[in-house]
């Protein structure tokens, strides 16, 4: 009993984390759609939406089991609620994904704003988290996990760097309004997917060294 | 023990109840501070958030030693389960009032874009879809939580609405981008609450059916 359990932990990690690949990948490919105006890597995205949504009833499914059969100890109860709770943040990251990838699509049928730079550094700081989070999971990096949380700002202010620009470009030029529309709809996706990646890592601390860091404006340290 | 344990289970109830309306009232303010540009109220919301974040912490520790302590039923373990995901996206209800609040702040700053048509009626609906997912709790009403779940297309063709509205201002006359930015900000705000009403919903079928409802398209009924 006690090593089908054990058996049935590693498995549970293992499908969670090919979700995040899934997620990942499915980031990536939805912010590329959108830079390199391409079509068809956009349906490709809205095409694997599904598997990322079944992978999450199947994991929610397994902690349910888990928790069912097993009167767990402490610290694997923290470890199979920050799965149930990591499951829920990877599943919106699709969403996220999938709503980049229908802006991509309307995109491309306006002409081409302006040349992008703050946007590829976004998506790039926001895949760079999301992969962070996950790694920071499979190695118990309290440290990784940390330096995750410390970059949710950075991310806020590309943000408004980026709004601000697409803004005065609407103001200058009205023929742009539409599609420095969508651009920002995608910067707010992405913020999003940082937003996500750092729920993650909080979830990780909280695994590891069973502390609460949701709130730091809340005086409390255990969970 | 038992009946220990049946009031744990109530009181987990009430503190989620509790909170719901500490969230309930902040949209309500939240987006009452938009449409009178009232900036005190903005500033009540943004004063309160520390409670409804308190109490998520609060209803996570209850969770926990709900699950630690006890071996749980089928139909305790999703109860149990369905506290803590709603419990989540209470406290992301109050992030969303909190955004309001600070769109607000910057709202008033500007002249007033055109009389508000749509927004107060997204607002209303938002509102309505949390307290009747809430209600559904409460009453354990699968009818309710469905009637929540079905309006969700409504508030995206009001959002949609704006948007285009809002678009056409800021084509219009480029001295409005600003304060009709913060707008689409806002209406966006409301997609994202109706989205987690949506989510408490679906929980509150899960929890009293037993049937998982989130991808409809994923073809499976039993969780």
């Amino acid at each position: 009993m006690e090593r089908h359990f054990e058996r049935s932990l590693e498995e549970l990690k293992e499908r969670l984390l090919w979700m995040g690949s899934l997620a990942e990948r499915a980031v990536h490919q939805a912010v590329h759609s959108v830079l390199d105006a391409d079509e068809t890597l956009a349906q490709t995205v809205l095409r694997e939406e599904n598997t990322i949504n079944e992978l999450q009833i199947e994991i929610d499914d397994r902690v349910v089991q888990l928790l069912a059969l097993q009167q767990l100890m402490a610290a694997d109860l923290r470890f199979v609620l920050a799965i149930a709770r990591i499951n829920n943040d990877l599943e919106r990251i699709g969403d996220q994904a999938v709503n980049i990838a229908h802006s991509a699509t309307r995109i491309v049928r306006h002409p081409r704003v302006k040349p992008y730079v703050d946007l590829p550094r976004m998506g790039e700081l926001a895949e760079k988290m999301m992969r962070d989070s996950l790694d920071s999971l499979v190695r118990r990096d309290i440290e990784l996990a940390r330096s995750v949380l410390s970059r949710d700002d950075q991310v806020d202010q590309l943000r408004d760097q980026i709004f601000r620009e697409l803004l005065s470009y609407m103001m200058g030029d009205s023929s742009v309004v539409f599609p420095a529309f969508e651009l920002i709809l995608v910067a707010k996706n992405l913020e999003r997917i940082a937003d996500h990646a750092t729920n993650v890592a909080e979830d990780v601390i909280y695994m590891v060294a069973g502390s609460d860091v949701r709130h730091p404006a809340v005086d409390r340290n255990t969970a």
